[in-house]
């Protein structure tokens, strides 16, 4: 058994033991880490991070000594370091690739997202159904025929698609999508879709996330 | 003190007490919901949503417990009577404007975003600084320029900005939101944004989110 498995399965259990609001917030403290490694500047407080994310400084330190990251007093956490361990935890570095389905607005603006191969994630094409869509290039990425898909999933081994196509068509396309040997769907049109067991389906609930924030800082 | 007075008291104490996990798988039951709404389904089972949403049964009944809906043995939950009730706690009928600024993929696709309505948020206009862009109007909202906001948040008194700008100058509009008037950020771009204290951002994070998912399904 090598070092690196067993390092890797360390961070594997340790993932495994993370809450998901605490995978949110360590996304978040990535965010900053990576401005300060691009800043050269070497280590980070608790209560800096805590300050740039209106989050409580005790809930900063506890989330950091539970990936088992250690600070200094009154020098904070070494920047590098930290950034390394929350990439291993989260994967960051394994690439996971995925079709967008749908070239409307918001499936251009995911597949332009700059921030998504910095967290591992790489989109590979689009897909949609519109003949004057299909050909274009976005960002590096072509627009095919969805009726493509299925040799596509088998050709490259893909099996996550990104799906923002309108409400009204979400269930037919996600039928056609489980057909075509799809087996992750993340879901950013406002509907539940209905899959078989061996699909899982991630519902993006922007709306909830808005709701959330009304109701945390009460906004009538 | 009026009924509705005392009515809407309860409804905020209500809200008040849930957390934020709660409160997005209570927009999610919403949306089914709706659905059955739509249908004139007249009743739903704990099962049912369990099913769809892929999410524990005994965690959909604490969940619909704690907000004080009764289900029937063997018939259910009543549609239209929860359908209010999480309305109703979740403030979905008081109506929230706000500007979208940048209109980029990203921004019109949230402009176009039929399910904010549903749940209370409307938006009023965008914002740019593009000259190709300022009057042209997208599903019924215009295009302004940016350095008209100031005089929009003054007239509307709208002060909720949705920041869909790029990475690269988001704290410089950020603070020219701050200038304007405006109080609450719901942040797409993804970088952390520095407010004075009466501002409130909310970091949207859709990365974390896809996170979330790999983690829970073990994607790789």
């Amino acid at each position: 058994m090598s070092l690196a498995f067993l390092i890797n399965k360390v961070f594997r259990i340790m993932k495994s033991t993370l809450s998901q609001r605490t995978i949110n917030r360590l996304t978040q403290y990535y965010t900053i880490l990576r401005d300060y490694f691009k800043k050269n500047i070497q280590n980070i407080t608790s209560s800096q991070i805590s300050q740039l994310l209106d989050i409580d400084e005790t809930q900063v330190r506890k989330d950091i000594k539970s990936i088992n990251c250690k600070g200094k007093c009154k020098v904070g956490y070494n920047v590098v370091e930290l950034k390394a361990i929350i990439e291993n935890i989260l994967d960051y570095k394994v690439i996971k690739k995925a079709f967008v389905i749908g070239a409307g607005n918001l499936g251009v603006a995911l597949s332009k997202y700059s921030k998504f191969s910095e967290f591992g994630l790489e989109i590979e094409c689009l897909f949609d159904s519109d003949n004057e869509k299909i050909g274009k290039i976005i960002d590096g990425k072509e627009i095919f025929d969805i009726a493509m898909l299925k040799d596509k999933v088998k050709n490259t081994g893909i099996n996550i698609a990104i799906l923002t196509t309108p409400n009204k068509v979400a269930q037919t396309v996600c039928n056609y999508l489980v057909e075509s040997g799809i087996k992750y769907i993340w879901n950013f049109a406002p509907s539940i879709l209905i899959v078989p067991k061996n699909v899982k389906v991630w519902h993006e609930n922007i709306i909830g996330s808005f709701i959330q924030f009304c109701a945390i800082e009460n906004i009538k």
